[in-house]
């Protein structure tokens, strides 16, 4: 819609109406992205259209000093619409139903919703995680927050049967009993991630001037998330390696782990985290023990970690995770060390027959991710 | 030297030499990769043609229940010689002499020393520094340490003037006092980084059957390694990150952080992370203030972290973090987040000029390392 423009800039043959009012079929979702003086026209025209929803890319309201601006957007919401994301946001996406209404760069698809109330940190772990494979169902930066927030969006996508995973970039709280409410409800179907920014003080005091609010007490913070079921990340890359374990493994079902790696150091390595995780990395029984040297030469180490050095094969590496998992242990840990000498794909084939041997568990038990994260 | 070949494999119009001792001109390093068993009679042969120092890759010692050979290997070089990395390592690189001794990865050139117990440790850490373009002045696995161990190579790199930083991958100790000791006199000429693994009771059990040697308390090595001035990495990610910095940073004079960034969420966990540490996040004082406001638009937060928004320029990058730096602060944190629509190198060009003006102090002082590690 650009009353200037004959032609959608950017989309060779669809022609651009002169007015949102005059949009044949109407519209599903706005997206606003005007200088701050005209938004609110904008927005009056999606109500008369009838537009359900508008994203407002536009800055310049409370992050700006303009908080009469805001008011008046916020209030139009609370009347007769539309419903508002942002202003001051990044846009949202919706992989599954290929939607891109962001500045940012497009999310692959995946199984993580990620909501944020900064664009740039959504920028940097979309950024991010494109470089890993690491994709998304919904991405939702909702910046200034003048009417839809994160309490709405955690409430939509913990039914939204597209997201397995809710991580959550959080700066300032305002509404916060119903958050921990609506957190509480949602970690008991699906692991929710979150990082707190403006833990600190001079984070805190940013914080406030970036969106315009209060980061709250960080003691009070922490301790109110860990009792709702939230998982708290330090950062982006700690964030994404959650998002894409939970995504892609089956829960566990209880703590006994198997490490089976082609050497020692990273064998050791896994196995201490593992263990500072509240893990267990317990040593195979007398009868699993008899197996394993059934097939295993004298140079492995059968303890557990269980290092089938150098010359372990792919079908060492499936005999061994599968005679682990069928006995001792509720999951494992595989570790090539990827040298040019070794035939890693073949070593990665043995691994994905033991797991096609793992049918998942039927259903999810609550908050089994829990035990995972030392929380 | 290989008795059954005529031409080295590998190196066109190399003559082989069927016996060491025949090597015209002799040898300052030998690298033995032969089956264990054939390793002992190299050695006498590097002894009697007066190689200085052997380099045995072969396996097949104490990892493997062979305490005897490994002895005998020892009293070699406790004897005649020559002195002994290994047995069971990845070898020895040295960049800036183009010396590549070793199964792994060639290292880039730089100024960090990597000494390893675990080859495959050592060969994940170069691999993935070589993707981040982090280098290396020397490399040694040492493996069983038979011999050399990283008492000796802390020792020698204390002193290596390619040598700006230490890192070492530890997974026993021996000889706990003499170790702890070496360490103190090297951390107070450089920074000296720690992995170590075999830290809870199913890695240190591991650690045992890896390269045949008990690791210590957790506690009691914490403790001493700290008292030391080492300090320790959680795990590779951070040794790079911290060896990194170390390598490509003048020292801090204080601990007054100014955070720049283009976008307020980053900024905000730069400023959380940088007050978790110990570092101070002030905010400008009443004279530097008023000059960033001389040259900056109302819509940047002119706290700390300073907010220039998208609309930040390499000019005002360069102007703001020379006001910082006159004035108020003892370093600097630049941070872009790289949009599609943002020119990145004009602004790290402002960047790279502030950075310019700004003299390394003549000496680096003693432990100044400390206060940025949090320790």
């Amino acid at each position: 819609v650009n009353p200037k423009a004959e032609q959608a800039e950017g989309f060779p043959g669809i022609r651009a109406a002169a007015d949102i009012r005059a949009l044949e079929g109407g519209a599903d979702l706005a997206v606003v992205a005007l200088p701050a003086p005209y938004v609110e026209e904008a927005l009056r025209g999606c109500a008369e259209a009838g537009v359900p929803v508008a994203v407002v890319i536009s800055s310049g309201f409370r992050e700006a000093g303009n908080a009469e601006g805001e008011r008046r957007l916020a209030a139009m919401a609370r009347g007769r619409g539309p419903r508002i994301i942002g202003p001051n946001c990044a846009g949202v996406m919706s992989t599954g139903s290929r939607l891109f209404a962001s500045i940012e760069v497009r999310a692959l698809p995946g199984r993580t919703a990620f909501i944020t109330q900064s664009g740039a940190v959504g920028g940097a772990v979309l950024a991010l995680a494109g470089q890993r494979g690491i994709g998304f169902s919904k991405f939702v930066s909702y910046g200034n927050r003048a009417d839809l927030g994160e309490l709405e969006l955690i409430e939509y996508l913990a039914a939204d049967e597209e997201t397995a995973v809710i991580a959550l970039y959080l700066e300032s709280i305002t509404r916060g009993a119903e958050l921990l409410e609506v957190i509480a409800a949602c970690s008991r179907r699906k692991p929710f991630l979150v990082i707190k920014a403006g833990r600190t003080s001079s984070g805190s005091r940013a914080a406030g001037s970036h969106t315009g609010c209060l980061a709250g007490s960080e003691e009070v913070c922490e301790a109110a998330l860990r009792r709702c079921g939230a998982i708290r990340a330090a950062g982006i890359e700690e964030l994404l390696d959650l998002c894409d374990g939970f995504a892609s493994l089956p829960p566990l079902r209880g703590g006994r782990i198997a490490i089976v790696t082609n050497s020692g150091g990273p064998g050791i390595l896994a196995a201490d985290r593992a263990e500072e995780l509240g893990l267990s990395v317990a040593e195979p029984g007398p009868t699993t023990r008899r197996e394993l040297q059934g097939f295993l030469s004298g140079r492995c180490a059968l303890g557990n970690p269980i290092d089938l050095t150098v010359e372990g094969t792919g079908a060492n590496y499936e005999r061994t995770l599968r005679a682990m998992l069928a006995s001792d242990c509720d999951g494992a840990i595989a570790i090539n060390v990827a040298t040019p000498f070794l035939d890693s794909v073949a070593l990665a084939r043995g691994v994905a027959a033991a797991a096609a041997h793992r049918s998942p568990p039927p259903s999810w038990p609550g908050r089994w991710w829990r035990r995972a994260c030392g929380c």
